[in-house]
């Protein structure tokens, strides 16, 4: 919405089946399916698979199915490390799913062969976040004992493979110290998304500012407070929720 | 080199005829369809446009002249510089050619229409880059005159809107303070290109890696020096260099 504020955003949310990462990739593949094949009858310019764990095991098949652009955020979040490192040795951390398909290993090694990259699964994290605990004590904790594997690693660049990470950058940061670059994959792909609809000649340049679009799978009161308590502070939106349950 | 390690270059200096920045747009226009025409014989799937005052007043020119994926590196900047700002107030400097075209701020204003631009000609920092004079009292003072229009105005972000400014770019970092982020068109304009070769398919994937061309316009031996300077650090690789002095 703050790079592109011109663009129309239809989100959906798939609040009653989260958490993605923990589950069998060929379920995640079926999942995203389903919400492309409902968003898709919006007749959308492009879509945006923004979940890592769908991301890694479902982009390919997604993108043989529609026939406009379908951006994931493992590319741009490769595509950034891969520019931001000196050390050529770049840390990934994501969920079980994401760290298990090797998607954000074989993106790097394809843009740079000599890149070297270590991975790690940090399970913990998710459910922190999700309970709105980003700066205890015990996040503290968790946070330090899950990363201790990438200290002393000469990592300079730190990918936060999952979309629920850079809530806790703070506390990740205090961990890795100063002299690694943490890399956010949605900043990252908002950026490739301008660049990829500006070189194929459709962002939306002129007339009013648009109004955005929720769906989500769950209960949509507590999809809706979220999202005013995330969006309304920065820009002036009430968010419109539609709950599709019929999806699941 | 750094970021598309895979990707053959051909890179062409217009030695014989620099600086660009003070020529007038037709003259400007004029040598870039030269050296473009010069290239395309060697059948590149992609012309990047690594001046921005070529970018200023040739980039759609020569994107209407030629068929394949043409980038420059004024969109890649103001799209960076778009995603930083959090004040939306973005400073712009680079040569007159550019300032005067108001390209940036077109760009800026295309992405975001409430961003606030202030553009700066810095006529004066090129022939100080072309002394390698990065760092004397005399850049100092220079530097610190020219950008004293821009104090005050809560600026956070600035666009390095030229090739040589980031070799100044300790200095103005100085002169800016720390709560101004600078942009370099060059690191945004690679990014920007594996973002469009990767949406297109087109990203060489495997491979032995590549031997680079440079052509120049003018006296070779100086180029083949500073090339060597530049790059040979990094990667080991002998510039080759050849001049074509016809195109002139």
């Amino acid at each position: 919405m703050r790079q592109l504020p011109r663009e129309k955003i239809m989100y959906f949310g798939d609040t009653a089946r989260t958490p993605y990462g923990p589950r069998p990739a060929e379920e995640v593949a079926r999942f995203t399916r389903q919400i492309v094949e409902y968003l898709i009858q919006y007749r959308p310019k492009m879509i945006v698979v923004a979940c890592n764990t769908a991301t890694a095991v479902a982009l390919e098949d997604i993108r043989s199915r529609v026939a406009i652009p379908v951006v994931g955020v493992i590319h741009p979040g490769a595509r950034a490390a891969n520019g931001r490192t000196q050390t050529g040795i770049v840390g990934v951390i994501g969920t079980d799913g994401t760290i298990r398909s090797g998607a954000y290993e074989h993106a790097l090694k394809q843009l740079s062969p000599n890149i070297e990259v270590i991975s790690l699964a940090c399970p913990r994290f998710v459910p922190l976040v999700e309970q709105g605990n980003f700066r205890s004590q015990e996040t503290k904790e968790v946070v330090e004992s899950s990363l201790a594997p990438l200290q002393n690693r000469s990592i300079d660049t730190l990918i936060l493979g999952c979309t629920h990470y850079p809530f806790l950058s703070e506390t990740i940061a205090e961990a890795m110290g100063n002299h690694v670059a943490l890399i956010s994959s949605a900043d990252e792909t908002a950026r490739e998304i301008s660049t990829i609809l500006h070189d194929r000649n459709r962002l939306t340049r002129e007339g009013e500012l648009p109004v955005h679009q929720f769906f989500c799978s769950g209960d949509p009161r507590m999809f809706r407070i979220i999202a005013q308590q995330w969006l309304g502070e920065q820009i002036e939106l009430t968010p419109v929720v539609w709950q599709v349950p019929n999806i699941v």
